[in-house]
């Protein structure tokens, strides 16, 4: 039986139909281009022959509750009772919202080497069996994994650590003050910001990546280098927070664009830097989810584990 | 059958033994006192005739790795395979190490409402199932658990969160400085450390707390009233970086002696101050371990679960 999985991020969604573990007719919608998810889900139906669905969940990059849930960086709102309305035929099919870091969790257990990219290995000893999925999109958020438990967080509101709000106050002065929330910091959104203290330039984070990868904008290099050493520095408090001996799993596209890049030599040098429990740090493995469609995997064995 | 437990905090080791889930015998030592955790159960054994024991239990104030544990605040070593050791007659027995915060998470569903003082009741609405339990003592943790699972932390040592650190300045200026991790605040040597800047005294943290209590000095009145405000605007991070629906969960000597007394009043209004996302730290319950041997209940679970 074929479900449906629906990933929506504060800048892009993505649809597929998933079928015996399998991904198949994986679509992408930039979000500025839809006025609700209602829209792209009848844009995804449209000139498509939908097999009898068995289901609907979709992942919101935001706070789920009582079957409800609202897109933190986007006036979108989400309700379980409606989701499938606007695929032909299918109204009546069950249909679930998760938060999106609750999704890749899901996905952690499926994923291959060739979907990971390995930042570092980590010391071989006993795990305490607990990972953690830290996504750098629009937003940020985390999710814990302890055996089969998948336990939700909305870490992009609580406060910046102050070892990194003090670096951050070393290198821009007063603009620090800018950066109170761990969203504000490590996100897209926190990218475009930082740039723009830094250059003057009014630029979206995914154009200063892009640039930064190409290589010749000594700018943007500038912004995704400091970045990759505050996110080392922030890797560290991600570890006495959640204690995750199997394993940081980075995910999402401003993550991708800092991390699978050269600048993850800036990341391992902070996160390395000699410190206290330095024990502790040393233990602990961090990979780069490589695949963005993870959190449709996510969704999709969610869906076969409650079936 | 019959197993012994301890719980050894930076300051005082509780030991009891546990039989049909019931605790007797229980004896409270002062570190202070004893050179090592052998001389403790030593001197508990000493005059005691203990019955033929089906396992060991030993709750300790620190990080457990590969059968091994140290105290965080004092010079102790543990070992699984010499735990059971100064015990007579019982050297051969099973022993296990776990983290005390670890053993307060498996307390946490065995608790009496007589055992909890509730803080506050919280929205009821659908829980995600998250409990989170925050131990003030000598020093700082926090345990989370999801369904049967029990999640371990050292939060203690990560960072103080900015919207913390910011209010300190505005009270004690560069003296915040000072106060660089969770651990450094919320615990009984933080009162000790924020008294001495706010009052010029030298005082332990049980002392000032006990002088609070009292009613009949100001300074201690002053430190304990600004760490209760601390403590509710960390209590909203809390919220964020755990999502704790069922509740939070105070625990320790230092919790007991700032939320057990009328400093509540001034957690509760930090807690409960107007900000965004008020509708999720609106759901939010906060209650207090007020049994002071709830560490022990949960080491004993713990045995049963893996008889």
């Amino acid at each position: 039986m074929t479900v449906l999985v629906a990933d929506v991020g504060g800048t892009n969604t993505r649809v597929a139909l998933a079928s015996a573990g399998q991904l198949v007719h994986l679509a992408r919608f930039a979000n500025d281009a839809y006025g609700s998810f209602a829209e792209v889900l009848t844009a995804y139906a449209r000139g498509r022959d939908l097999p009898g669905l068995r289901g609907v969940c979709v992942a919101v990059a935001g706070p789920v509750a009582n079957g409800r849930a609202e897109l933190t960086n986007r006036n979108w709102h989400f309700d379980t009772a409606e989701l499938a309305a606007p695929l032909p035929g299918q109204g009546d099919v069950a249909a679930r919202l998760i938060n999106d870091l609750v999704a890749l969790g899901h996905a952690l257990p499926g994923l291959t080497a060739a979907q990971l990219d390995v930042i570092r290995a980590g010391a071989v000893q006993p795990s305490n069996d607990q990972a953690l999925v830290a996504g750098l999109g629009t937003g940020f958020n985390t999710c814990l994994l302890k055996g089969g438990a998948v336990v939700e967080a909305e870490l992009g509101h609580a406060s910046l650590p102050l070892a990194i709000a003090e670096e951050l106050r070393a290198q821009l002065g007063d603009a620090a003050g800018g950066f109170r929330t761990n969203e504000c910091l490590f996100s897209g959104r926190g990218l475009s910001r930082l740039h723009a203290i830094l250059s003057g330039q009014d630029r979206r984070g995914q154009d200063i990546l892009a640039d930064y990868a190409i290589g010749e904008d000594p700018q943007a290099a500038a912004t995704v280098t400091l970045t990759a050493r505050l996110l080392g520095l922030f890797a560290r408090e991600l570890v006495f927070q959640y204690l995750p001996f199997r394993g940081i799993h980075f995910a999402g596209g401003a993550a991708r664009g800092i991390l699978g890049s050269a600048a993850r030599a800036e990341f391992l040098s902070a996160f390395e830097a000699d410190g206290r429990f330095a024990d502790h740090l040393d233990r602990v493995p961090v990979r780069l989810i490589a695949d963005d469609a993870a959190a449709l995997s996510g969704a999709a064995r969610l869906m076969e584990e409650c079936a």
